[in-house]
């Protein structure tokens, strides 16, 4: 944080003083991520005038790590042959993330004065649909055929290495372009020079489909340790990796959405940074769930309204009333949330719905002996001028307040667990029933069990 | 799902049937990762005879892709010469985790009998405290000094390559071993074979400390794209790296460990699957707060009996209650979600509190105003039947009602906002202080708002 703003008051003054030399010689040693942090205060102009003294390979790097909003604000305030000198020396993936973002007219400005290498590779990796591991792949990686020997995969790989976004991972291929194999590099350097590619390569590849889920195709890399996953279409023909250091961002992401699913928080995660985000996006984001979850809340409140006599009663069940609503969906939650990062994980499918009610019945069963005993023992000892109906003990009021409890524990953590699967069912994501949603159903039903059991034990 | 399930039953069949070739032939063609997914229904016992077949190497590799308790357990059925003979193939990080598992006795007996290396070694990384870098690096890295030439550093890399977890960087110390460069093997393929290693390396080494904490390390080479950071001590000198891989791994542990602590759940989260967790554990986990949580829901209660006049005065204050508790609660949950989050990712730090402040004060009035002007049109318009005081009117009554909501909204999403930050100040985990805390404390000050500011204006 120090250093950055160091920088990048050292940076102001330079631009402004114009020493564009000092700049860049400053820029040159910098990495490319630290630039961009340290300039993302800046005004797009002010950006593009940084990134205009350094090299066009160094700029298109700093550019790609700019957060998706500036990168847009930026790209949009360059003229056409600025815009095509960036695009062409950006990597595949980020060159078409990019595209994707601006605006047509811009886009459709710029592709003709695409070289057609570059202009074929958009159209293409553009045509994967968001979300899948086709969007997040770049076609930069290197291949090798069989027949060829380690000694000249190695030196087909120093030539090529510049334009590879990695040259660790190389995929051997057929003449139709299928995958047959992985070499690394580490293969390729142990081995004695005159072996051929075929007698070194790994024929078992983990790999990944284009239209497979971006997530899945992350957590492949992350389960098997991998530097990059090949993408195959569905003929088997190699089209593309996904690189770790992409897979890192998608898991990034996709933790950064679950934590607001959770939260009832709306609206499409690419990497705003809080402070840069705008009060009516942020608004924009949040109104519809806490509307929705509002309403739902009155019903809560028309269960208590239809209780009216039973409460005025006995008043003594106001006192028990957001205890037994907020337990109820603390429990719903905790059971929610580890069935939800399980389903996540992979440790658990679908077919499994029964074993984890079986055991959340269990778990709940102990937890509401636990809560049901205190609640009991809090209602029978610790009671003191509660006014009670004639007839009716303090031991049959603590009795019937626990039990209630007790059912609405259990019952909360089985909908909790029983929600997230039914998403998945539905090929839904099981975070979007959480939390805040899953303690307003919650609450309504256990101010029902609630209300039912008193009046049913209690006869009021 | 379905392969590993064939696979599994394969290999029991193969060990009934005591077809050890057939099954060293099976798994010499599966990954790790898929073997270790595969074996871990069985029994520790099972397990080691299916990792009997396998060579030295594949089965420590196996070995560490166990999950923790599956590792310690399988260790403790293991006699003296077997553990031996495992800890001393396992890769450094892996073996020192495995170490600080399995009992003091075992431990104890197995130390003396390790080669002196891999002793220190151990001595030396569990040393480091749990969460730090120092915690999960690896000693096993290459280094290379600055004189040599490209030629002579390949050649060196290949030499030692077996023993590496990574020779794709390699890290140039000087004689005191300090950290003074880094070369990748691209870098060094790429040069003229005659170049020095000082010629080619980079000086600008993105690095961690021993003690620095381990998310961050693994933020580091999350942002940077490294596949390894280096981490040094006090006086710069290079003692270990992190890996790629596993700060994917660190990264998605505090992803479950967040997502747990949002929940109140407690526990120590190393990688047990929900179905393999015993039913008491999950219970242990989940029950202190859930009666922390009761207990302060209690509060709530009390809040409801001492406002008892008022609210028999004005039944239809009951209708909206729960619906006012639940809104503050999802309100400070939403804006505790992005605060965490944005200091997770850091994006923001302490120092921004009140511009974070300024923010939240802002989007909530916003929420505040749309949710006010609903309430306000759902109490006066569609209320019928309802029972009023003498001389009171439905437009006071809506008035009264939707400025509590509102009042609660804002003050909602404030503490929200300022509890993370207060966390984080104090150097403790903002996520702790999220959700089901939240909303209970918010259902507090909510409710005590809601009867004060009724209280207060329809003078009941």
């Amino acid at each position: 944080m120090e250093t950055s703003k160091i920088l990048s008051q050292e940076i102001q003054t330079l631009l402004e003083t114009k020493q564009t030399d000092q700049l860049g010689q400053l820029l040159g040693t910098s990495h490319p991520a630290t630039i961009a942090e340290t300039i993302s205060g800046l005004t797009p102009e002010q950006i593009w005038q940084v990134l205009g003294v350094v090299g066009d390979e160094q700029r298109a790097e700093v550019f790609s790590h700019l957060d998706a909003d500036l990168q847009s604000a930026t790209a949009l305030s360059l003229s056409r042959a600025q815009l095509v000198g960036l695009l062409t020396h950006m990597s595949p993936d980020d060159r078409v993330d990019l595209f994707k973002r601006i605006p047509e007219e811009q886009a459709e400005s710029v592709l003709p004065a695409l070289a057609q290498a570059e202009r074929e590779d958009i159209r293409k990796l553009a045509a994967y649909p968001e979300g899948s591991a086709g969007s997040i792949m770049t076609s930069e990686y290197a291949t090798l055929p069989v027949q060829i020997s380690a000694g000249e995969a190695i030196a087909k790989l120093r030539r090529e290495a510049p334009d590879k976004e990695t040259i660790y991972y190389s995929y051997v291929v057929d003449e139709g372009r299928h995958l047959i194999g992985l070499v690394t590099l580490k293969d390729l350097i142990l081995a004695r020079p005159e072996m051929t590619v075929e007698q070194i390569m790994q024929r078992e590849v983990i790999q990944a489909t284009v239209l497979e889920d971006q997530e899945e195709a992350a957590r492949k890399i992350s389960r098997y340790d991998l530097l990059a996953l090949p993408v195959v279409n569905e003929k088997g023909v190699l089209v593309g990796i996904v690189t770790y250091d992409d897979a890192m961002d998608v898991l990034n992401q996709e933790h950064t959405e679950d934590m607001e699913k959770f939260m009832a928080i709306a609206g499409k995660h690419e990497e705003y940074p809080y402070l840069r985000t705008p009060v009516w996006l942020h608004f924009r984001n949040r109104v519809v769930w806490i509307i929705v979850l509002a309403a739902l809340g009155l019903i809560s409140g028309f269960v208590i309204r239809s209780f009216e006599a039973t409460l005025v009663n006995l008043l003594i069940l106001a006192t028990y009333m957001p205890m037994l609503a907020d337990t109820g969906g603390n429990a719903g939650s905790q059971s929610a949330t580890v069935v939800i990062r399980a389903l996540a994980l992979g440790q658990i499918s679908t077919k499994d719905t029964l074993r984890i009610l079986w055991k959340e019945l269990r778990i709940s069963t102990l937890l509401s002996a636990v809560l049901g005993v205190l609640t009991f023992g809090r209602v029978v000892l610790l009671t003191s001028g509660a006014e009670l109906p004639v007839g009716m003990t303090l031991l049959a009021v603590g009795l019937a307040i626990s039990l209630a409890l007790a059912l609405q524990v259990i019952s909360a953590a089985v909908v909790g667990a029983v929600l997230p699967m039914v998403a998945s069912w539905f090929k839904a994501d099981p975070a979007v029933v959480a939390s805040p949603a899953l303690t307003t159903v919650v609450d309504i039903t256990g101010l029902l069990i609630y209300f039912s059991t008193v009046k049913l034990l209690l006869r009021i």
